[in-house]
């Protein structure tokens, strides 16, 4: 499909040209064939007018757990350690892989809704996952955060099935819809594994020219813990076993990173993925973004998976990474609408390898038309101040992934919803929770 | 027009009762008649099947400023004092009655979709508000915010063109709507006035059996600054003049109230209304609602004025309400879900001094109906779970006010979004912002 957009205002995510009004958006198969205030030559399948309505870059949401999203508000009002071992474990533990399926699909359903042209998820099943994504139209960097609990000393890669699970992921997955799936490296976090599981991974992670997706410091305790047995924090330790060396990683949540760990991470092209409503929601803390972005560190957004904190309405996201340091820090200057849009578009782009998150010729033609007609958008004196503090999901009206349409006016356009929700209702809630 | 609700899961906010399922609900004109597992006797003008829905309580949004949202976003990105001075004071100072009508009505139509049916609103042309109020159909307590900059030796209420606003908007407008409009006495904040103001607002409302509206430690300095000039803390300096003698206050923000505040306030029924997202994105702190509530004082929520945070989904500041301690306090159980959901419905009626906030026989009929099979509310283990932290204000599909249904399916019954929409575009913006 080639499509035509017309009376575009465009909030392109180029700090050279922030804002475009009036301007013609065309794209061709996959890609955004131009921008520019004059007509393009060709033919367009369709042409749409984009008066009244603001085009951005599609969201990326950087660190999920999709299939989570059936355990969504399970085990609520309960202690951290009660939630996991009492709800989250025995539920994960009755999964199979359709009840993964349908979940998965559900996740979709919301995060396409809520603007998601790109998504990074670490789960099981993770075959199944790519999968699904596929069928979907978004883009996703997969991965199955490998653990290790065995001794360091019987560590042997063909006896590890987070190794076997990583390699055949890698091998079945990498690359397929011509890029739209990318599979990273993974070590679920320092806590959960140890040195010959971390050497192995940043290996295979270099030889195959993956990325990197761990979970980093995400709580007070995870960070203490590593100092004690490592002498380091959980990014310098695993730095010192080539983790990072891979070029590009994703560190979730680094609640508790420091000076030194940034100083790694903007060296190695690790990027941060802030999960600012999951650190509330869980008790972890607040992540330092502005100290981290004024040390060079690239900050991308996350939802968490949807039981943590329990949606991904990016918009609100990316609300509370802007105002959050500003409260916790009482500075109203502490970040600005800007810095956390970019987050969830470049910054977030940049995180998983991609070349989206930014209006331009040759891009991927993720890009999203928001309703500002509605009351809580109006007035605009500013759309980025709109886009930032007042819009809500409900607000896109069309989300482009890849150059396909996948949602107009609520309605989805790859998914079918009414099979989905009698999958999760019939299937999958019965398997996962059979005594409610 | 009586209407009866049948197959309702109804979150009552009523904690010996909760949840509620499959019952039935009656209203007749602006009261709920029954709540219960029978069809109650009678006819009904319309009735309405709940299935996939969830019944609440409306919202209180108890601290807002409805003109302001024609500044949504408007000087975004500076720091306060050049905010307010340069951007949000002249843009103020152009305003007449008209462009404040249109303002309330655009405000009102926000907060009616996001699921508000009874709010506090302290503002400049406050008749004007009224009016527009009147005819939405939500009901609010009304303040002027007085203030007096004089010297406390001059202060004279003839010549106080404060105190004369606070008699003429008493004397038309409490009670008005048989109810529907309450007036509050009101005091903008301990830094914008004296104690002679103070004192004659005091008896003011006690004598006409007012509320009482009033900013309290939004900022530190503010705080700071009233123990240096008295002594004492905002709370505490205006309750020496008697201000909170009338039996129902509000004091809105109190982000560094002390316990000496909070023994005050629970003593004499001066409720928190709580900001959180105001708070965050001025950069004025974190307020120590936990505390609060453990030292026995109401808390209800607010949304504060739009152009503060810059929207009005109630359901979003509940959920900041929910996960701003428990974050920074590194707690996951340091607020309930159910306490955040208290805060904006039965905490918020009991601060405005209405009977609405609860679903119970004989209570004023303000009501949400919840789409619970949107996707980002599937699956529900738990209705409380999915409204705090997973509901955005697209799933409110109806909003009743006072027994008047004024918002279905994304369509207004009482306001006329076109009239508004023009109202705002060709009057109001072109008044207040004449250089944009």
């Amino acid at each position: 499909m080639n499509i035509l957009f017309q009376h575009v205002t465009a909030v392109t995510m180029d700090a050279a040209s922030p804002v475009l009004r009036d301007v013609w958006v065309s794209t061709r198969g996959a890609r955004i064939d131009s921008v520019g205030p004059e007509r393009p030559q060709g033919d367009f399948d369709r042409v749409i007018d984009c008066t009244g309505k603001v085009m951005i870059p599609g969201f990326v949401n950087a660190h999920t757990h999709l299939p989570m999203v059936l355990m969504r508000g399970y085990g609520g009002g309960c202690g951290l350690q009660t939630w996991l071992h009492d709800y989250i474990f025995p539920a994960e533990a009755r999964l199979d892989s359709r009840a993964v399926a349908a979940g998965t699909a559900l996740g979709l359903a919301e995060m396409i809704a809520a603007g998601v042209t790109c998504t990074a998820d670490m789960y099981m099943h993770t075959g199944t996952v790519a999968r699904t994504v596929l069928e979907s139209g978004i883009s996703a960097n997969l991965s199955c955060g490998g653990v290790y609990f065995g001794a360091a000393a019987d560590f042997s890669p063909e006896a590890c099935g987070d190794c076997r699970s990583q390699l055949r992921l890698t091998e079945e997955w990498h690359g397929a819809g011509d890029g739209q799936i990318l599979v990273d490296a993974s070590i679920h976090a320092e806590y959960t594994s140890c040195a010959p599981l971390w050497e192995w991974m940043a290996d295979f992670a270099v030889s195959r020219g993956l990325g990197m997706h761990v979970h980093i410091s995400e709580t007070r305790r995870e960070h203490a813990e590593s100092l004690e047995r490592n002498g380091l924090t959980p990014i310098q330790a695993l730095d010192r076993y080539g983790v990072w060396d891979c070029g590009r990683s994703l560190a979730a949540h680094c609640v508790y990173t420091t000076p030194e760990d940034w100083a790694v991470m903007a060296e190695k092209n690790v990027s941060c993925v802030h999960n600012p409503w999951s650190n509330l929601k869980l008790g972890s803390g607040v992540a330092p973004t502005p100290a981290m972005l004024r040390a060079g560190v690239n900050v991308a957004l996350g939802s968490d998976g949807m039981s943590s904190h329990n949606s991904a309405d990016l918009f609100s996201d990316i609300k509370l990474a802007a105002c959050l340091p500003c409260g916790t820090q009482q500075d109203p200057m502490a970040m600005g609408a800007w810095e956390a849009l970019s987050m969830a578009t470049a910054g977030g782009a940049r995180a998983l390898g991609r070349d989206s998150g930014v209006i331009a010729a040759g891009k991927t033609a993720d890009l999203l038309l928001v309703d500002f007609t509605a009351p809580n958008l109006t007035p605009c004196h500013d759309e980025v101040e709109n886009l930032v503090y007042a819009a809500h999901s409900s607000n896109i009206e069309m989300n482009m992934a890849r150059g396909q349409v996948i949602y107009e006016k609520g309605e989805f356009l790859t998914l079918d919803l009414e099979r989905i929700r009698a999958e999760v209702k019939d299937y999958a809630l019965p398997l996962v929770f059979p005594n409610p």
